[in-house]
Formats: C-alpha cells, sequence, structure tokens
C-alpha cells in the first residue's frame, strides 16, 4: 500500500515559470523572443568577483560548514551597508545570513507563525510566499490590490483585517510583482499598524538596490525600537548577480534572530560558504558595479514608460519600477493565462499571467524587464499594438 | 508592542553543538584536544576538484538558478549511481537535488506530514529531525533506543506504535549518533511494516559511503514497486568533503518528488550552483578516492574498538561504525552533560553528550572519531581510564 502525501501540498499551486516556459516548447515564437518572464539579472558578475571566488575557493574552509547564521564578517559588513544606507542602528547581531531570500521568507514564518495563524499578505502576491503559507497551514489574509493607488496597498484596509490570530503583515518594496516602490510614509504607516497592534512587520527588500531615486526607501531603522517591529528580508541574488549561490538575509531583533536560528539550522544548516563569501566580497568592492547597474535599470524604466505611453496598444502600465511593470490587458473578459500564451505564442513576448499572483489578477500581465534591453522596449510596444484575440 | 514568536519554535531545543563548544571558550584544554564533536570531515577535496570548481566558476551559468530538482546531469548521475550501488530500478525522475541532507529530511517530511500527524523516530534520534518535527508541530513518536541490539531498533516494537495518524518511520543507517550499521534484514522488515500500513519508510544514508563491509547496504531498491514505500536521503557533504556547498539528495517515488518540489521552491528555490557542479564531479572522477577514505575510516573503526577493549576504563562502546560510536559512561547517576563537559575540560576529549540525542539518553556519550587520526586512538582511551568525577 503506497503512502499518502500532506493534502496542504497537493492543494499548493504549481510554480506558474515552468507553465509559462512551457508555452515555447516545440513551438518557437515568429518573431526573436523577448524575455520577460523570470527576474534573473542575465549580466555576469565582475571578473573581478569571479576570480577572487576561484581564489577562496583553494581555501579548505570553504569546504566546511559556515556558522548557522552566517559568517560574522559577512554579518559585519550587512549590518553596517544596511545602517549606512538607512541611518539607524542596525548590528551584527540583528543578522542572519540565509540561503536566498525565499529561504528568509520561509524562517521568518515559521518564527512567528504556526498552523491556525493569520498573516496579511497584499494582492497581488508573490506566489513562495504563498505557497507556503499554505504548506504550513497559515493563512494568509489578503489586502485588495489598489491599482488606482498605483499598486500601493491601503494601510487603513489592513487594519480591518487583523484579528486576534494576525502575527505579521508582509510588504515587499519595490514589489514583484506590480514593481509599485511603497512611499515611505506608506511603509510608515503600516509600520506603526504592526506596532500598535503587536504583530510583525515583514518587509521583503530583495529589489532595493534599483530604486529609482538616491536616499533610503524608509525612516524605520532610525527608529530606536525598530525591532520591535520590522523584519527585513533581503537577497544579495538581483545586485551582485549570484542568483545560483544562493545568498539572503534576515534583519531582526536579536531574539527573533535566536528563534530563528533554530530553524536555519534545520532548513540548511547554514548558507553555501563560497556564496557568503560572494556577498562579502559584493559588499565590500562592488558597489560601483551596482551603481551603474542602477541606473541602467533606471534607464530601462524611462524607456518602458515611454514605450507604453507612445503606443496607444491597449496595455496599460498599472505601476513599474526596479524589476517589473504590472500592466491591465486590453482583453477584458479574457483570463491573464490565455492573454499571455496569445502573447508568447503569437507576439514573441514570454511574460507572467496575473492569475499567478493571486485572485483578482486575471486583467493584469507581469512584465519582468530587467534583462531586457532598452533598445528592445519600442519592439515590445509596437507587438503589443498587434495583439489581437479571436 | 513587540512582536509575538511561535511558541513552537520556542520550546525547540537548541543546537547543542554551540554549547559544547561553548566548554571550551577562555579555557583552554590542559592537554592537546582531540576533537570527537562534530562529524564533518576535516580533509580537503582533492585538488582537482578544486580546479575543475574553479573552471566552472568561469561560466557565467554558475550564477544563475538550477533548475528547482536540480541540475538534469546530477539527477542522471546519481539516480545511476544508486541504481548500480543497490542494483535496482532508480531514474532521474526519482531524485531531487537538495542543498544538503537536513533539507532533504524538511522537505520530504512536510511533503508527507501536517500539524498533528505522527512520526515514528527511534531513539536515541538526529537532533534535527526532533527539532523540524517540533517546529512543524509534527507528533515524534519515539521508539525505544535497543542498546542490547547494538543500537538496532526492533521492527516489532514500532508496529505497536504505528496508529492513524502515523505517516512515517524515520531510519538512520549508518545512525547518527550510534554509528550502529542497521542489517539488511532489520531494514527490510522496516520496509515491509511500512508497506504494510501505508506509511512511508524515510532512510537517511547520509553515512553509506563508510559502510565497513563491501555490497549494498539493503535490498529495499530491487523492489519493483520501492518507490511506494522508500524515501532515501543522502548527503554529498561526506563522501566528497564538500560541507561547506551545501548539496544533497531526496529519492523518491515522481509524484512524491512531483509534491516535494513546491516545498524546495520555497525553501530554497534551488540548491546553490556550484555545490552542484561539485556533487557531479565527485560522481563522475571520485571514486577510487571516496573508496580510500572509507579503508580508512575502516581503520579507524577497529583501532576506536581496540583501544576501548584495551583499556577497562569503564568506558564501555555500545556501538560502533562509519562516523560515529556511542558509548555508556561508567559514572552512573551523573547527567550526560556533566560527563561530557568533565570529558571536555579535565580530558581534553570533546564529544557530544547523549542528552542532546533525546529523552533516556544520559548514561551516553557520542563519540564522532571520522576526523581523529588513528594514532590518537589509544591517547585518548588512556585518558578516558583517567576519567574521575567527583
Amino acid at each position: 500500500m503506497a503512502y499518502r502525501l500532506n493534502s496542504l501540498l497537493g492543494a499548493v499551486v504549481e510554480p506558474p515559470i515552468a507553465e509559462v516556459h512551457g508555452w515555447l516548447a516545440g513551438r518557437p515564437p515568429a518573431r526573436p523572443l523577448i524575455d520577460m518572464a523570470q527576474a534573473v539579472p542575465r549580466h555576469a558578475p565582475p571578473a573581478a568577483a569571479t576570480r577572487h571566488l576561484q581564489e577562496r575557493l583553494a581555501d579548505p574552509e570553504i569546504v566546511r560548514y559556515a556558522p548557522i547564521v552566517g559568517l560574522a564578517p559577512l554579518r559585519a559588513a550587512f549590518a553596517d551597508h544596511i545602517a549606512r544606507a538607512y541611518g539607524g542602528p542596525v548590528a551584527a547581531d540583528n543578522v542572519a545570513i540565509t540561503a536566498g531570500c525565499n529561504q528568509a521568507f520561509c524562517l521568518a514564518m515559521m518564527t512567528l507563525a504556526e498552523a491556525g495563524d493569520e498573516v496579511i499578505l497584499p494582492l497581488p502576491y508573490y506566489f513562495n510566499h504563498q505557497m507556503w503559507l499554505d504548506m504550513l497551514g497559515i493563512r494568509a489574509v489578503h489586502l485588495p490590490f489598489r491599482p488606482d493607488r498605483g499598486g500601493v496597498p491601503d494601510p487603513a484596509e489592513a487594519a480591518a483585517l487583523i484579528g486576534p490570530r494576525t502575527r505579521a503583515i508582509v510588504l515587499v518594496s519595490p514589489n514583484n510583482p506590480t514593481g509599485a516602490i511603497y512611499p515611505p510614509e506608506a511603509i510608515a504607516a503600516f509600520h506603526d499598524l504592526a506596532r500598535d497592534h503587536g504583530i510583525a512587520l515583514v518587509l521583503d527588500e530583495t529589489y532595493k538596490d534599483f530604486l529609482p531615486t538616491d536616499g533610503p526607501a524608509h525612516d524605520l531603522f532610525t527608529r530606536p525600537d525598530w525591532s520591535e517591529t520590522l523584519i527585513q528580508l533581503y537577497s544579495f541574488s538581483k545586485a551582485f548577480a549570484m542568483a545560483g549561490h544562493r545568498v539572503g538575509a534576515v534583519t531582526a531583533g536579536p531574539a527573533m534572530i535566536e528563534q530563528l536560528t533554530k530553524a536555519m539550522d534545520c532548513v540548511a544548516i547554514a548558507a553555501p560558504r563560497i556564496g557568503q563569501e560572494a556577498a562579502l566580497y559584493g559588499l565590500g568592492h562592488l558597489a560601483p558595479w551596482v551603481d551603474a547597474n542602477r541606473r541602467t535599470m533606471r534607464e530601462r524604466v524611462k524607456t518602458l514608460e515611454s514605450a507604453f505611453r507612445a503606443n496607444a496598444s491597449g496595455y496599460e502600465l498599472v505601476s513599474c519600477g526596479a524589476y517589473f511593470a504590472y500592466v491591465r490587458h486590453p482583453h477584458r473578459g479574457r483570463g491573464s493565462k490565455d492573454v499571455a500564451r496569445h502573447l508568447a505564442q503569437d507576439l514573441g513576448i514570454l511574460t507572467v499571467p496575473g492569475s499567478a499572483f493571486g485572485p483578482g489578477q486575471e486583467d493584469f500581465i507581469r512584465f519582468a524587464f530587467a534583462n531586457v534591453d532598452g533598445d528592445a522596449m519600442p519592439e515590445m510596444a509596437r507587438r503589443l499594438a498587434e495583439s489581437r484575440m479571436g
């Protein structure tokens, strides 16, 4: 008699990226593909970073476990990076290094909530967040999507959703999938709401290095009691082009880090050591390189916005920033998956349908433009103008 | 108002290794330390493997995500490795590559059980197994320790523990912490018991490459329907000296792998890519090197056994094999932590107390001898003979 599987997992939706790529399997698009599906930097890391890692590989320590919460110099360097960027007190014992930001989210959720608890998740959500909560039996309470606010959720609406089992509010800014950059005041309002209710504000800042403006994204770290409410999540993958190395971070109060360490020990023992060396090198040496990439990304945002403005294709830019644009398609009543498949197969533009990001997203499509040269934006807009669905 | 933490995590015991090392902080032992605490190979990987990884780092693909369940060539190579070692049908789609064997266990448990379910765990247990089950609210039902059977648990006793919420039996062979190598007949009996009850047999074979005898450890993979019951876990860390790279594997039925993929996507996205390259290189090139290490380890087992036999110190070897020995100490009535601290501080032998491995283990101490030269074994035995507790 075969064993049974956990029905909670069976009910979790499949990760959508594989399905999207499947649309083109054995069916090459008529035109050169414009791949706006996955949010991964396609550029290589700087050659000096690669040489540094090659040298580090020769150290026998590289094949041994790092401490559970990460290499001490990396924790210190990241704490210093956050302290300087946000102008507030952050120390090494506020930082746990994880094997990527997805893992940071998983660990933070486990440390905060158990089956039956609730977490407030704005729509549209990052699909792995919903998946993880579903698996653990934690109820994701959805905060309505506000296209009229440029995709920025409304703290007042969140207040109405907080109940006795609510353990956290999750925000992603710059947002995946919408690209929306939440104003500092909105982030502060969510913080105060969470603080007043004795729940955590989990702020995923994976895309913080690609903000369209200079200066800190929020002032939360300047508050002396930030660690009583704020849990910041981060990924080194995007800034330093090192997704394959799997390194991220949780920044929080020491009591949170101490408990989270237990979950980290089980899930990973420690983040991979050579990846931690890559992150440490990046923090020490790659700031100018990250700045140059940030400027490139800003230009892409502008080119994308111009391309949408210039072309009355019916595809409407709802929000845009950092890595993503969230677009309302003109084919009302057609499912977002049908529309995205049409874009892929008929127009050679690979995107992810809104349906991947939660209920009520059928009118929307995510465009991940981080890997698309500015030159390709007008071509993309021209193709969108040809969009016809029978 | 500060946020609350998940009380399930608060109740989980701390990982013990840090505490053990703390005993020597600022208090150097009077004699050169014999470190038998952690089970990590201290030898460096072969230089050719390091050179290979240095070359692979130059490939821009290395910084991109691997597929969620691992690089296709690695899945195929590991399936082939298992098929040949155990003489049964194992294909690439039976394999998911994870970021280490702890993660393999975490994912397997999530895919099998939810909060309120039960899993049968023999005593003494590998502490991360108990920790993870506790965190998820899955009840670990303990199978009694059988020092009289050389540490091999009794399938008949397990049968009596299976109830309607039981989802799996977990075995670790060669065992951590006891070193016991379960006979093929015992493993088969547990398999049949699990199969007859429609539950999974989760078999952690992290230390399979250090068996004291040649030939397969069990015949489960030769059964045509193995994938209806068996889930095998593995770590590349020990065989290829690559703990820091974080790579392991789950081998199971395709339906299990498919559901587990969802949890893997959340917890890790994918195992680190350079680590997967290290595992692939190891499977292709390091078999002679692994064999040589296996022979070294066999010699160490023999030297350790001789040292205990030759020395009537009162420390009694209960079981021994692969990486570990489990020893009954002579200080009856004294807690295992007191005894282990005494060994560390007074005799310069670092070990882990039985209490780290579950209830009823106060009379026992784990000796991890993988990193200790055979020459040091008689010296260790001499020191044990001096053991006096006031």
